[in-house]
């Protein structure tokens, strides 16, 4: 296992009400893949969301996503953090 | 006040004590400029740094930040959060 942040792009005007949805259909399928997402931060003028997630492996993040309609462009592991 | 993720590109091979002391050195002068960084998490492949922060501006992160020597490329305010 191990932590990871990914970054979605195009999100332009994303709501809270959207955001919290995406998210909550995230948890809803994560332990499909043993990924648990912890926290997802947008700002909606620049379209970035950013979430940080346990999980097995980036690809384990990327199935997520994808299933739930949000792939996202940049999956990094964070294995360092403070 | 508001919420912010800024991004440190080019920091390949950064290691956790580097991480820690890049922190440390953000806390120590931090309330000069009314900011708190609440974690920071590090890619050591890519070279990729995020922060999150709470502070009165972007512009009052990076003055921390290029204080400190390491000016963020990227500062995003994120005021939706789940």
């Amino acid at each position: 296992m191990g932590t990871y942040m990914d970054v979605h792009r195009g999100m332009v005007g994303i709501t809270a009400e959207q955001l919290n949805e995406a998210h909550q259909a995230d948890l809803a399928i994560e332990k499909d893949e043993g990924v648990h997402f912890r926290h997802a931060w947008a700002d909606p003028k620049s379209g970035t969301v950013y979430c940080l997630s346990d999980a097995p492996s980036a690809e384990a993040v990327q199935r997520i996503h994808e299933r739930t309609g949000h792939a996202a462009d940049e999956i990094h592991p964070v294995p360092l953090a403070v």
